[in-house]
């Protein structure tokens, strides 16, 4: 009762903010986040008045149900990208993508360098900034863009491809930051090189999978005869790589971003992959993204603003401009225009879900609480981060409809 | 980890014996839940090898999210139903669906009475097994008749409208024992006169709501930008039935369930309640209703068969001849031939979901512990209601089909 009671405060805030957002033309994630900020808030004032699971929600009794809203998310935001489109990608693309994720990690890096307090996780922490720094919201890009009609020009198309590589690459680095944060600290040279097979393997066994045993799967969900077969298949597989990357030392949501990434067009016959897709995105946006957002949400203290100020100050300035800079100036040598590079640098500075999963391991891996007891910079860490998403998810969109003005519109696709 | 881990054995258990069942011509519930017994009795052997919270399934880890998937399993099985054909009923299946209800309750009840010990929750006791007697499954009881292409002869109508009414009748008893269960002891004049109030009270609610407010947020719901906002808005209604049924001393299924009988084709338009129903029947199908009969398995012991073979067996009977005889002898009386009244008896008397969602509810109020230790009978009580439905849903249909064959086809409607 007092579960289905926060579920039900949490959906209704969460579509009520989301759909105010949409209105505003913000993505209806920065909705569904300050709802969750709005009833943490209410919570902390009316303590007697309100379920204890939300007051306790950073304690495990709803973590199971999150556990599995974020395995829903990452498979839906491994569907929603195309593997093909990075295969193709172009000189341009690449060069923006490495930019993208160099400048905004050493960015991240320093930033902790300097003002993180000395501990055995600071290199960790330092590490983790630069991962939160360097990652892109794919779908969320893909979403403006389709909005502004830009998605096919020449510009869409460096950012599109760009941010694929990048949130891959984020995924990637926190592969290895999940070990990190497990033990504590950097392993050593022989525990790096585990790790490193550890993580090569995990590839490896993904993408043979995905290209050998997932079509083959497809055509066995065909014959089967049960209620969503193919469904039921594709949630196994998204189940057993999450299994497969705890198993490696990885996080599990590595692999149920790898089932989604390699369920495609090719998988399954048409029908049955649009039948499956819109049945996990309409779970997935309808009830499962609301409850994450709204989690984060709930442990969000808006006071990082007033506590650490000048900390989330740069925090958010190097977010933007590590993308703007590290995005931008290649796609500008490779022959871009400024005003089309300025957009490319925008466009790749979009946070997402991914972006807060992120943050999500790193609190549930007590990444914030030491020293201990943490001074103000670092127990408002996680707070600071999930703000810098929030105000970089809004105000690159401002950017990036003001600078595509200019640039030639061109048919959507199909 | 665990968790996921759970999640996939289950998922790969529940999906292949649910294959297996189909291929068999059973319900793909008969399949699910019999994976649950075989996972749990393989955990019992290498309690090692597991992870725990296979093994301690009866305590609240997973408890969340079976409660979820409760929740989708009884709005699937609401907005499955359609309340005009209740009311469009001839005399006929009132007759069954009445005699279907009283003869198993009869014999529930008297079953009970003989052979439960005495106890202060005797009487709570044997009002839960009448009502586990009582209950039809709608949904298994029409897939079999689809697949007999006889859902739309005479016999056919006569089954689906009385079972619709069984079902409801069925849960309005759970809302009454529901109140029972948790003070353990039938209440005083006072305390069933406040009971009654709240039953009718929250019936009311509903009725209203469904009538006049579920159109309105349907026409709401065209308007809203977000993505899935008729999802999210059946999602809320759903919640804050079941919070409200909880807040009068109902159980949640009922509201959850009421929220899905309101939801139709004239609460929002065509393309919108297809793609909503899809996705909740797909979500529901393919990955909630196998967790949740899969952990039903999980805690059936089937020595129950084996400790108290006699009441199981009576049990059993009775819950077969309770509904044959008590709808069968109406429909014979109202006129049908005696092969289509048979007919009519065998396929009241599949059970499904709600049967075991029933049972789950007793076992979560503790109703199985008293008296205290539990002699066997009560010990295993839950396992031989869990056998007693896996028994007439196999059996049911294989008679139906057997009966039917002599039964006119009629074409099948759209």
């Amino acid at each position: 009762m007092e579960f289905l009671a926060v579920l039900l405060i949490l959906l209704i805030a969460t579509r009520f903010c989301g759909e105010i957002a949409t209105r505003l033309g913000q993505p209806v994630m920065v909705g569904e986040l300050l709802a969750g900020v709005a009833i943490g808030a209410l919570a902390q004032q009316f303590t007697a008045a309100v379920p204890a699971l939300l007051i306790g929600a950073h304690d495990n009794s709803l973590r199971h149900v999150i556990d599995l809203a974020i395995c829903f998310l990452m498979l839906l935001a491994g569907i929603e990208m195309r593997p093909r489109e990075i295969a193709d990608a172009s000189g341009t693309s690449l060069a923006v993508a490495l930019g993208g994720v160099a400048v905004p990690m050493a960015l991240g890096v320093a930033l902790g360098w300097l003002s993180l307090p000395e501990s055995p996780v600071k290199l960790v922490q330092c590490l983790f900034l630069g991962t939160a720094l360097s990652i892109t919201a794919v779908p969320v890009a893909i979403k403006i863009l389709m909005d502004l009609g830009a998605l096919h020009t020449r510009t869409g198309e460096v950012i599109v491809s760009a941010a694929i590589f990048d949130d891959i690459f984020g995924l990637a680095l926190l592969a290895t930051l999940t070990a990190f944060m497990r033990t504590g600290e950097l392993p050593g040279v022989d525990g790096l090189v585990l790790l490193g097979a550890n993580v090569l393997l995990f590839f490896a066994v993904v993408t043979v999978m995905g290209l050998y045993v997932f079509p083959w799967a497809g055509r066995v969900s065909k014959r089967l005869q049960e209620p969503e077969g193919a469904l039921g298949l594709l949630l196994i597989a998204a189940l057993s790589y999450a299994v497969l990357a705890e198993l490696l030392g990885m996080h599990f949501i590595l692999g149920a971003f790898a089932a989604g990434l390699f369920f495609g067009r090719h998988t399954v016959d048409p029908d049955t992959y649009d039948s499956v897709r819109l049945k996990v995105s309409g779970i997935t946006s309808g009830f499962m993204a609301p409850i994450f957002f709204a989690s984060i949400g709930l442990r969000v203290d808006l006071s990082a603003a007033i506590h650490v100020p000048v900390f989330t100050a740069v925090l958010i300035g190097a977010a933007m401009l590590g993308k703007l800079v590290g995005a931008g100036l290649p796609a500008f040598w490779c022959g871009l225009k400024p005003r089309e590079a300025a957009c490319v640098g925008a466009g790749m500075s979009v946070r997402g879900a991914v972006e807060l999963i992120v943050a999500d391991v790193a609190l549930e891996a007590g990444l914030f609480a030491l020293p201990d007891p943490p001074p103000p910079v670092v127990a408002h860490l996680f707070s600071a981060v999930v703000l810098m998403a929030m105000v970089t998810t809004i105000v690159a969109p401002m950017f990036l409809r003001w600078g595509m003005r200019g640039v030639a519109r061109s048919p959507q696709g199909p």
